[in-house]
Order: structure tokens, then sequence, then C-alpha cells
């Protein structure tokens, strides 16, 4: 036990020695222009698949760029031990950067500066997400360069598609799903609890989208020749919307809450302990009032409750002016959070027949499906999430957090439906990271210590 | 005795003698092609406007093409005699006419054609309202050439705005007050009860109208970070819609029915007894449930009860597709129908009122004002009513109809502001007369027997 704890300090020490160049090579991978959704960039993403796949060629790593449809994935292997198999995922592209003109450095230019007395890494990417693939490359390196090999079993994934909608990702993992498929999916593309509190998002909630068209009269009608006597399609969608909610937050449809289970305790206690200022989480975007079920903190109204939101609302005349008019159609957009074991399925079908108990017999109401995907729960126990909770907590020097993601992270729900395979989400980025802004940053301790946290998270994976 | 009604006999004898000449002129006022929002038809608008004013000096009004800074109005006098005065309004401009594809005839080709057994004046402005007014002219010069001069003193005011907004009008009756004003204005622009029943619209509902925009989070947020705990201004309004109406269809702002009086009982009794077929009428656009205060008719809802009415809603993402969004900002349109004595700036105050007791401690909510008119109502026992409904009757042979119009006239609106004068509403168009649409049509029936009615209730006006 001497031995091993005292060479992971030697490749900690190696990482913090080698600490320059690492940085030099985040450097390297920034300053390619790898915007995913715009096709003139499209040699650039392929340059940042190249330059992925021939570090990866240099730490030994058995690795290709593997062309799709839209812009190449990036797979490595390094297969050597007989023990556990982790699937490390990451992408390289990254969103444009307009306005050009609101930031300060040219964001394919990366600079180390200065915010709030910490440096920082600034360029489109540092945090999203190149800087945190990085750490888990530049951790390979450290590893194999004091101790010769990884501990584990590691295949590397990395993504071009990532901000323009992934739509060659499924394809691929069906054809490649033999090849990836790993005991556990390792994702860094998510923030620390705060800036001293590393975390492991282990929930994720779910989503059902759906459109209601609600349809009154035949035509558009004129509210002087109607008025009064004509059924009008928003006020019918009016009250369908305020039917929804109960005075208390809570969401009225019949059934929602049936397969909604409570935090396990152990994570409930952790949340009461840990730091999360809800008035200051909403005070940042104006609001003082958490809107959800009364009872509950802001931080379970939007991690580990269920949800009922109206995300678009649209009939009649919307534009300048006025006009008496009696639409004949209304129609409004309604997505559900789903938590624990809320099914897509019969959430919807709850939606739909609470909704046609309250369409008007001259109405007609349509429906339209966009998306349906349960929420994960990776069991908090579970070993992989118990080492690496330690090793964040060596690193980190503090108790690291089990954490819940308000919204889906689709690659989570890939890796389980395709390769049958949970993931970890461990990253090390901020809520202050501006990404997909100008002047996006990413913490210079963020990369290095989130370097020093996979060493010691792939090192205790490696432990029997 | 005697003489007065075998004299009238004999001006409504020159009426049907001359008709093909009527005919006539009313075609060659039809080929003007006076589309008023078109600026490519100014020349014509003016064009119209020279015709109606010849026609008129040929009848020996004293009349004048009068600039304005969009197209010209007419105005026509005829004072020679001792007793009442009328002023007489219609509008030469007319509507587009596209798509022309869809017109069967040429829409400044007039034709007589044949629908449903009854002879029909083809052409755009036939009914609205070039036919409407021809009645009027029609009947002064029947009357003229049988009598040598009107019974009463006439002045006639064309305007060529009213299909655009009718922006030089007000200035105009500013400037004109004195010089326009009589003892009552007569307005054909408006239906026959129905293609049998002639009627006299005496009460107009009023309007207010009202834009609300919610506001929440200070910028639009994303429902996976914020979704639960932030206050949703969609929902807001959507609580909001829902409490504006109570469950038997009734209004559900305080006071608003104060003002609001029971149809006179002759009024409601004739109601009872005129053909007007409720059903049909919603079923005509589709719908099959009066959606009004219950216990009211569909003719009440229509005409003689106060509404509320959302006329266009819109708040976040409204495009194809699907965003998860929880936006800053919802709004909506809503308007009123007045009616009685109901206060605009009372019951727009009433209205902000409810909305502010049910916006949240952190939203906040902004109003602005889209018109206010209050509801005009003719007294229905007055002397010209009373005239004018015994000489409809007397050409008809059916009891002429006292009606209310759902929606506002502007005209009226204007005329008792400006000129502190009421206007009696006599139209001879039919709901089917598909004005403002391609094919756009006039009763011969409507334009003969419409030039009849006016000699008969000119008649009437010049009795002692």
């Amino acid at each position: 036990m001497a031995d091993s704890s005292s060479s992971l300090d030697a490749v900690l020490a190696h990482v913090d020695a080698q600490l320059d160049d690492s940085v030099e090579r985040l450097f390297a991978l920034l300053r390619i222009a790898s915007i995913s959704t715009d096709p003139a960039y499209a040699g650039e993403c392929r340059k940042a698949a190249d330059w992925l796949a021939n570090e990866l060629d240099g730490l030994g790593f058995d690795a290709s760029v593997r062309p799709t449809e839209g812009h190449p994935m990036v797979v490595g292997h390094d297969k050597s031990q007989d023990g556990p198999s982790v699937l490390f995922y990451g992408h390289y592209d990254v969103q444009p950067v307009d306005p050009l003109s609101l930031w300060v450095h040219e964001p394919f230019e990366p600079a180390i500066g200065e915010e709030n007395g910490r440096k920082v890494i600034l360029a489109r990417g540092a945090s999203d997400d190149k800087g945190q693939l990085m750490t888990f490359v530049e951790a390979c390196r450290a590893y194999k360069a004091v101790r010769g090999a990884l501990p584990v079993n590691v295949t590397v994934l990395f993504e071009g598609e990532e901000e323009a909608g992934s739509r060659s990702l499924g394809p691929f993992l069906e054809a490649t799903a033999d090849e990836l498929k790993a005991d556990m999916a390792l994702v860094c593309d998510t923030d620390m609890w705060d800036s001293e509190t590393p975390s492991i998002v282990t929930m994720l909630r779910g989503l059902v989208g759906e459109e209601v068209v609600i349809t009154a009269a035949s035509r558009d009608l004129h509210s002087g020749m109607y008025g009064g006597a004509a059924r009008n399609p928003i006020q019918v969608l009016g009250d369908i919307v305020a039917s929804l909610r109960n005075s208390d937050g809570s969401v009225a449809i019949e059934g929602f809450y049936d397969d909604v289970a409570e935090l396990p305790a152990h994570v409930a206690e952790q949340w009461q302990r840990l730091p999360f200022d809800g008035a200051a989480y909403l005070g940042e975007v104006g609001l003082g009032e958490p809107a959800g079920e009364r009872g509950r903190s802001v931080l379970e109204q939007i991690t580990s409750r269920p949800t009922c939101e109206i995300n678009g609302i649209s009939g009649g005349y919307t534009g300048d002016g006025f006009k008496t008019v009696i639409p004949s159609q209304a129609s409004a957009k309604i997505s559900f959070r789903l938590v624990g074991n809320q099914d897509p399925a019969k959430i919807r079908e709850a939606f739909r027949a609470h909704v046609r108990a309250r369409v008007p017999a001259d109405c007609s109401v349509a429906f339209s499906s966009h998306g349906a995907s349960p929420a994960t729960t990776i069991p908090a126990d579970g070993t992989f999430v118990t080492k690496a909770l330690a090793a964040l907590t060596d690193e980190w020097n503090k108790e690291a957090a089990i954490a819940g993601s308000g919204g889906s992270i689709p690659i989570v729900g890939d890796f389980k439906r395709k390769l049958g395979m949970d993931s970890l989400l461990i990253g090390f980025a901020q809520t202050d990271d501006r990404i997909h802004s100008p002047n996006e940053k990413y913490n210079l301790e963020s990369y290095h210590r989130g370097i020093r946290s996979w060493v010691r998270i792939l090192d205790r994976f490696g432990q029997t």
C-alpha cells in the first residue's frame, strides 16, 4: 500500500511538474476553430480530430479518426489490462463565436488571464469541452509516463457534433457497440458543485415534450361579429394551462407523482449540508421566490423533482398594434421534466387525458410528441461511484457531492440505450465559465486539478 | 294626405321606371378602380370623387371635391328646405381585389349575374359601399325629378379612405363641423336583418383594447437549469386568462356588469319574434355551442351583451420543433366589447386591478392601451328612428328590425364626438355579399328597394 500510494504521489507530482506543457497542448487544440454548426469550418473540425488522434497515438493508444456523415469521431483504445474497462467521452467541437465584437481576446488565440484572483484560460472551447476532455488525456499521459501503463482498460471517444445535434452519434454507437462497450462510461462535460466542491452527477431528469393545438371555429373570426358567442381557443388554452398547476405549485395531472421517489437519505442529508444558495441562484436571474412545489428547496425543485413547464404559447394576433380577431387556433408547447421511475409514455398519456377532459364539445385538440426520455439514476452506492467520490474527495480536500442535473444530457441516454452502459458525469467547469457566450474561460485550477482528479480516479478504479 | 301619398307613389314609380339607368350609373362608378390602400390607385380614387361630385352637381347639389392629405372627400349640399336636416355618409373607396384568380368576372367590369334565383350586381364595391351609397343618390334623383325638391335639407359626405383606416376623416370633420352638422346622420354601410327584413342598427358595442406583458426572470432561462423553481410568465398569463371568465361564461372582473342594462322590453320582444338562427350562425363557422353567458341567446351574446376576448397571446418558443425555454416574458392582447353605459376608463381600470391582484410578487406587469370607445345607443323611440322604421316597414312589407352591431363602426363615434350628432345605420347589404372577398355582389333587389326605401324615409322625414 505504501508503494501504491507513493507511486500515485509520483504521478501527481509529474502532473504538477508538466503543467505548463499540458497547458501548451490544450492551447494547440484551442487554436483549431472546430465550429461544428458552420459548414465553413468542416476542415477545422477534421483538423481537431486528427490532432486528437495523433495525441492519443503518441500516448500509445490504438487511435483512429472515424468518418461519419458529419464530422468525424476519434476512437482510441488502451486495453492492456486485466481489470475493469471504462469509456471516456468528450467532444472537440465548439459553439460559434458571434458576436465577435464582445470578445476581449480572439476566441481561437488562447491566453492566460486573471479573474477575481484566479488564473483562467481564455478561448472558445476552453471549458466546453476541449479543456475538460484534455484533463483526461493529460491524466493518461502522466499515468503512463510514471507507471508505464494505465491501471484500467480505457477507450476514448471524442465526438465532433455535440454542439450541432449529435446527428452521427446514434448510428455510430450502434455500429461500434461491441468495440466501445465498457463497464462504465465517464463523461467530462459538467460543472463542479461550486469552485471548491467536486461532484458527480448521478441523477438526470428525463423529458417529455408535447405540442397542443386547440381548434375552435373553422376560420378566424372578427370579434365584432362573433365576440361573446364564439368559443375562443386562446381562452380554452388559458384554462388548460391554469389547470396544470395546483396553487401549491405542484402539477395537477392525475397520477403525475406516482413513480416519483424521495431522495436517498444520505443524498438528502448531504444536500442539507452542501452550500447551495437558492435565493442567490434565483436572484441572479431577477427572481425572488421559488415557483415550484411548496416545501421543496430550490435545489430539489430544479433537480430531483418533476416539473411541468409551458415553453411556448401562440394564438391570434401577436404583431404590433391590435386586431380584434378570435382565432381559429391556439397552441402551446409544454414539457415535463421527469425523475425517478416516471414513465414518459404514461406521463404523456396522463397529460393528454387531462387536456381532453377540458376541451369543450365544439373544440378539437391535436397533440404532437416532441421527444421522450426517462430520467437516469446511477445508484449512488455503486463501486465506480464510491471510488470516484473518494478520489475526488482526496484531491479537493472536500467531500464530493452527489448531484442531479435538471436537464437531460443526451449522451447518457445514448450510452444506456445503445451500449447498455451507465455513465458517471464528472466535470470541473464552473457556472461562470461563459460557455456558449463570448469570453469563455476555464479556470487553470479546474484544468490542473481536473487532471489530478482523473489520475486519482483511474488509480482507484484499478485497485481491487 | 291623398296628394302626398300619390306623389310618393309617383316618385316610387319613377324609381321603378328608371332602374336600368340607375344600374348603368352604378356600373360607371364600379368601373373606377378606387382601391384606397394601394398608392398606385390614387388617380382612380380621385376619379371616383370627381365622378360623384359631378353626379351631385347634376342633381342640383352644391357639390365639391375636397382635398385631404389622403384621398379627397366629396361634399354636396341641397339645403333649400325649412325642415330638418340630415347628413348622408358613404364611402367610394374599395378593398383590394387579390387574389384576382378567384374572380369569375373582372372586379372592375361590373355585370349582372344570377345566384339562387336572384339577380345580382357583380363587382368590387358593388355592396361595400358603392352600391349602397348610390341607393341614396338615386333616391334623391328620383325625388327631385318628380317633386322638384327634396323634402328635407340634405348634405352628402363621401369618403375615400374608409378601407384604409380613415386617416383624414377626423381632421376633416373637425374642420368642417359647422358645415356638416345636421339633425341626424344617415349611414348606408350595413346589412339587412335577413334578405326580407330591413333593419336599423341603433346599438353599437364599444371597445376597450389592452395589451398585457408579464415579465418574470431578467432573461430567458433553460428549463433544464431552472425548470421547477423559476416563475414561468406563460403559466402566470394562463392563470390570468383563466381567471377572466366564470364557468357560466360570464366575465369575472369585479363590477364588469354594473352599467349594463337589459334590452328595452319592445326590442327584447321583437328579437324573440324575428328570425335569427343562432345555431346556423355558429354552425357556419364550425361551432356548435354558444360560449358566452349561459341563459343568453346567441343574438344577445354577439350584440347586446358585453364580452372579454383574448385576441392574441404570445410567449416563449413558437417556431417549428421544440425549445425547453422558460421565457422572460409572455404577453396577451385582450379586448372588451362594451354595451349600455359601461365606461371604457372604468372597465380598463377594473381589468388592470384584476390582473395586478394575480401577478406573483416576483413578476411585473405592464399594460398598454389600444383604443377605448363607449357603446353607442340611439333611443329606439326617437322621431327619426320611428319614421325610418315605418318607411322601411312600408317598403318591405315586413316589420323593420331594431338591431345591434357587435362591433364598433368608427364613423358613428366620429359623428357623435366631433359633430355631436347621432347616426341611423340603414343598409341593404346581405351577409352573403362577399365584401372584402373575391366575387363581391349586391343583390339587384337591394339596390332597387334600397333606392325606394330612401325615397320613403326622406318623405317621412319631411312630414311634420
